[in-house]
């Protein structure tokens, strides 16, 4: 086991224990570590919320979550030598929940999916799921249940959900700027089209006083990807990865969070991975001058060869027609969320409630593909539902699907 | 060899030879032949542009192709007690190219891939490739090279660009009133934003007189996919398949042509799957009062076995942030579009042209995936490249990539 | 599609028809054909029986066939300035069942597999099926089933069951030598231990007269592989796969045959896998010196990339103990017959004959492995059964297996 | 994280710490712990050798390692309820080095493969490799590479090699009566045909005085695999791997040990797995009656999801003549030991020494395959190399192979 660089309490809030740590992304967050290119060692993560979410069979936790408190984030990590131009080699070298026994806290032997709220962050599907709902995972190995969602198991594809390098000021800048002005198109939109830099609840490693304040007021907020890598959720940067990271800042300030046991393709429930506390053992080393000689401004990467292997899939196609009819150009959001319809529809008919449909095709291993965008107007896309998932037969036959009663997700109320 | 129903002349083009088959949908187009469920048969395609495109060094037959011609499809085949509300069960069990010798034409022992010009449908990428390219690929067995692209091979993943059932009345209906409505939008667009009902170069199957007048006036094209399936472009409909598609009309009326030895998601150069002419061995088969039983209101499918088995990828990610910085909302579309510019940046460094890059995507078994779809502003879309398909070693390394002279592919004058 | 090279007529015998061909090893078959390196070509092969065995319900066809008519071997086929000392590249780029209706042969849309009785050849559980025993499997496309197994249907994993290129005079010689050594140490064992030369029923290309005669006197039986390749039936070697046979003679003298739809490690009935006539497409190439530089005294190959891809197995582990209790010291050949025994008798349960089941061990894409060999005194062999095969679900469970009348394949009198 | 059933000080032997534990099976053995079915726990491991093996550049240990010695087991847990006639279920969740910074010792973050001397056990290929030799592995997460073996790394395939039940006195009784009796057939031999029970060095869990005395004089072996399971060494039963053992005694008494990091088919220097301590998490339950229902004598499983992917194989096969040419019936065995040694053959001339490439096939993960089994007198067994665990290319070409200096694996004196 690598040497363990930044370590935590998981029987405890971050901000009840004395540790560094972010939850925004600024040049001027200070590391928390140092290392030499070509080495190896861990980090211990937070769950993304902070283990304000609990194994339990309600869902007010998840409605009522402060967004401001994410992504609790590990790091930075800084590489001696590595500078603006070059390429962070990142290798994930293992990852996992909490290993020890530290109490009954969020990222030990399990984990949850959660639906947002529409007026809490909302998610792929919010006009169609605008409540909180939630499902609890449990861990047996390598494989997930849940009591919410009786009736499939699977193996899961554990990944960071947000790895990335520390922004250059002016890169930080431009951010600000396109998300501003998206933002200003429609500035009262529940949910929001953007995140604006919020102080409140900022954590910024060990920075304080007015140095604080001021990079507070400019940190850009971490839920979306960017060209840092950032919350990419990208459920294929499991075991075995290899992420070629730009560099923008002088020690690359690498940092990493949001730990995954599993996830869909498009984490569409927004909180659609099994979210969890845990460790990540890294190897990181730096290619000089990189983001030239290859022609990279963001992040590039090998998956790992451990993926699970599902062969049969139940595969949804959606077109980029909205639910009412209305015709849209090449939108491959909209023909994904179709797709995601359809899938849930065809679930229902199987017992699964629209909640419990939509929860698993978040947590589970589905594939997501983008399998047409040039034939005018319609985008089509696919989701491919693993079969070997479900403990029933779920494939379409003459005969009548067995409709069996399988209880519910965890509700608010 | 299952019974052949549907046959061509490849040495000739459709209207040479006394044929059916068509190239709009409508539920009118009497059927080329009736079969009974559970049959097997064998249906001859032409290659979607109908031999235009030819094996040569110039890319001037796809800046002059008539997209009017499109898609040359053979059927409409019915099935004998299909009825609306059922599901047509289609199994692709077999597919290639031309199997016999029959002179020189498309869909023997090459395909090809182009890039439409931007003021002649355009592409994916057409703002940055506005003009006409194409490259032309041999067959060996399954395996794919081409002296336009030199330094690659691959197995292809064969498949039907298009298979669908005909829609009925009031669902064409529904198809041209919001189609047009978005072409209305912008009516003068280059390319279009969709493509109205063209009776010129109609072809009906064995219509004539004012019937053909009247469905040549009503009839959709073929370009986009709809809730018939349609042009569907899914790299994964390959050999082994099975389609669960909604029946419309009595009969289903079953039609496949654009036929393709190989494609990347997305088929992003438009004509970005490898063309041919070659045959297609169905069987078929229905499940009566499926739509309503099993919930499904568009093609369902499960993939075959033998898809060709990569493991090792490189992988880029995209934003939606356009080219010139400005944010967008959730928009795959744009987010996979800059995936596919980061890789064509990527691959010019090992010596391939923009254009020979862009092709390659097109026609190569890539999967581009919806990695993230909720992380507001920006969606995450990834393009995986199977390294193995390159003759070079192409992944990044702390040496320098070998900048090797790769020619061109056709260019149009 | 490229030329043919060795064309034959699927309905009639090769005797029949004025063909060349061979069906024994001798450097002095002159060749069918000659072609250059780096060359695509056909051959049109017969399958093994040349036809005698029929697509009905009685095995007595293989309780009668006549082993000195095996194998029908397509070729020689000489490749210019191939030298001893070479390594001949021979990429099997495609292979099927023949294509063109051409009468009620074997050899197009079906196939077979056979137990050879213990008096005629016998198979690898001989003792306890020393009857003749048959199925005959029904094409769809890639797909096979058969009415003599009900309820199972997989992709094939189609090769060519016999590769090679000629023996030396000195090799052959030593063949003969070692063989008839081993056959003498129990001449009249029942199956025998090596097959003699047998001038009865040789095929030896254009040879006649007294050179006829001397050949057929010297050359090899085709029954088993060795350092030219041969017999080797090794399933994995499908579509793509790529081949370096040493070469022994001038011009290499490759030829093929015993096609397979599909096969499962060890070809355990003997006639254990799917035969056909049929195709296969080639590509070859000379690697000068390529036996000395690489150290390769007996074939080198790499699988191709389109194996049907099962992930979920039902794994059975032999050990070298015998039927009757006595332990043999590290004997796989034992732990594997062992193994499937075991899984014969676990599929009974099922409702499977055991002659069914053996037959479908034979045919399946089961593989066999040598999970290890060197824990005295126990060899552990794994038989690997794809559980997706079965239309039922044969996995152990707590219930009671589903014991359905299956029928039984095809028996002799 | 399950309760830990069984914990062990990794820096210290057993025989240091006062812990049950067995290396012997034996009906009479008291369990180490009692659970109900549907239990999850973990369990504790020593590497098989005690940590007697160390991690320097000498093989001495391994020249000088004491068989009497191993394996030592973990258990044995009794299940409630279990009696003989059911089937154990058992479900390998996870397992993995030594999670703890605790010292020293072997079973961390590294692990070791040895090829035995001759006069010390020997090997698979003994006769070739007479003396001791070791390569040193260090774990990097789930990758493994050596300074004994520089120029690889590969993704680790983690299983036990040896799990079971306890045998019935009756089955004890049978196995020391049929090794016995091949033991006697040439009673000096060396390495010996089979191992006699040992009582010096024998751990028999609890057991004191007369009682161990006597199970010590009566107790089997542990090397080889048996109708318990035991020691097969079987590389598949990987992560997410269930397996149904046969239940010989009231409570089954399961015992587990002898992890390994990974390893090929056949485990071919002896101790060719990667050997290492660490922890192995379980799920078990039980099909009563199972055995009869299943018709199962013998432990069958189910490989888990998460296998490394390896595509691309460069593959040798073996024949059943021996090295001096003289032809063997259908030796599966002999035909594993040739395509063996043509790949140690090979792997020479890309500069590793014969003794680097023999550890290599025993430790990576290599497929070995019954490929033919029945044409007579050859058998065909082929050894499947991934080529992606090299960093240089090692496919033959037509040009000169890179003859690199790569050192030596560790040596006896």
């Amino acid at each position: 086991m690598p040497e363990v660089l930044f370590s935590v309490d998981q029987s405890q809030s971050f901000t009840e224990q004395n540790v560094l740590g972010h939850n925004r992304w600024h040049p001027d967050i200070p590391p928390a570590a140092t290392v030499r290119p070509d080495s190896e060692f861990r980090l211990e993560c937070r769950e993304w919320f902070d283990g304000t979410i609990h194994n339990d069979d309600s869902a007010n936790d998840v409605r009522d979550a402060d967004l401001s408190l994410v992504h609790q984030l590990s790091g930075p990590i800084a590489v001696e030598g590595a500078e603006p131009g070059d390429l962070l080699v990142v290798d994930v070298l293992d990852l996992g929940p909490v290993p020890q026994e530290s109490g009954p806290v969020a990222g030990q032997s399990w984990g949850y999916t959660g639906i947002f709220a529409r007026d809490n962050g909302g998610g792929f599907l919010t006009d169609h799921f605008p409540s909180a709902y939630k499902a609890v995972w449990d861990f047996h190995g390598h494989t997930a249940t849940s009591r919410h969602l009786p009736g499939v198991s699977f193996t899961g594809l554990a990944h960071p959900g947000l790895m990335g390098t520390a922004p250059s000021a002016e890169m930080l800048s431009r951010w600000n700027d396109r998300e501003g002005a998206l933002r200003d198109t429609d500035p009262t939109r529940v949910p929001p089209l953007a995140l604006p830099p919020e102080p409140n609840n900022a954590r910024l490693g060990g920075l304080s006083g007015d140095e604080y304040d001021r990079v507070a007021g400019e940190a850009a907020r971490t839920a979306p990807p960017r060209e840092n890598g950032g919350n990419q959720d990208i459920k294929n940067l499991s075991r075995g990865s290899r992420v070629f990271y730009p560099v923008y800042v002088p020690g690359a300030k690498f940092s990493v969070g949001d730990l995954h046991f599993s996830q869909g393709d498009g984490e569409i429930t927004f909180c659609g991975a099994i979210e969890m506390g845990g460790f990540i053992d890294l190897h990181v080393d730096v290619i000089k001058g990189g983001m030239e000689t290859f022609g990279v401004s963001a992040p590039v990467f090998m998956p790992g060869r451990i993926e699970p292997r599902y062969t049969e899939f139940l595969t949804f196609a959606g077109l980029s027609v909205t639910e009412s009819g209305e015709q849209r150009y090449l939108d491959t959001t909209l023909a994904y969320r179709r797709a995601c319809l359809h899938a849930i529809e065809y679930l229902t008919k199987f017992g699964y409630t629209p909640e419990q449909a939509y929860l698993l095709l978040g947590a589970a291993p589905i594939e997501g593909r983008l399998s047409g965008v040039v034939d005018i107007p319609n985008a089509c896309a696919t989701l491919y539902l693993p079969t070997a998932i479900f403990d029933d037969d779920i494939r379409p036959t003459s005969g009548i699907p067995q409709r069996v009663d399988r209880g519910q997700c965890a509700v608010s109320n």
